[in-house]
């Protein structure tokens, strides 16, 4: 099953965030848990079109990701729909349960009159590179990034 | 001089998304302008923290970008600013705007405790890749794109 995160998951989907190749150096999952997160939880929630969702398996959260509808004036105005921080827990890899988000995502664009879907993906995530393409997207462009927390 | 777009610059700011090597096929820039530009502007009105950016040189508009922030869980809660749609108009290429554009957003970025840009090019555009490296940005993801108007 698939839905919108509540403050009550936000435990288990930073534990996703941080069980990941790159996401251990960046998140904080010991309990209890930093404030931070609920603070950014709370402005996703005021943000029109920022929202993240869970997937579930039975009462545990085993997945992740966050949907952000971008409109702008290009491609006549089309509304994109950007993709960020899919996850999915270790135990339950390959267990389709990334290629169900996904899907629920697209139908969600597709009723939403999205023109695009748009993520990047870390040029070292290769498996993931696979799996997108599978889905039918077009590796066509650099995702560039400006760390401002290094500088 | 850059500040934030009015409707009354949509014309000209449909006019540099369509003056350029890939967007002459998406857009549509003979007046009068389609109504759909107008109902986007007015969309990302509504979304807080999406905004359409101008350059201005005496009272012609050279060059325009959108920023969106993004508030997310990852990284612990960090706000990130998504540039899309940045233009310079043909005859004022290499004269600068387009850096002082990028500087005014990673400044805003800054000082909206931002702690990451990014943004996507088309992989064909060379030119941009190494503009965007010259201001610190890193190459480091691969942007993929799923069309829906295709299928």
């Amino acid at each position: 099953m698939i839905r919108k995160a509540e403050e009550t998951d936000l435990p288990a989907i930073v534990q996703l965030l941080a069980d990941d190749q790159l996401g251990s150096q960046r998140e904080s999952a010991v309990a209890p848990l930093d404030p931070a997160y609920n603070l950014a939880f709370a402005q996703m929630n005021q943000q029109k079109g920022n929202d993240l969702y869970v997937a579930t398996k039975g009462d545990k959260i085993v997945g992740c990701m966050q949907l952000t509808f971008i409109t702008g004036l290009s491609r006549k105005g089309m509304t994109r729909m950007q993709i960020e921080g899919v996850r999915v827990s270790k135990e339950n890899r390959s267990a389709g349960f990334g290629k169900m988000m996904m899907e629920y995502a697209i139908d969600l664009a597709k009723s939403s009159q999205c023109g695009l879907i748009q993520l990047t993906t870390d040029k070292k995530r290769e498996d993931a590179h696979r799996f997108y393409e599978g889905l039918g997207f077009e590796s066509s462009h650099l995702g560039m990034k400006l760390d401002l927390l290094k500088s």
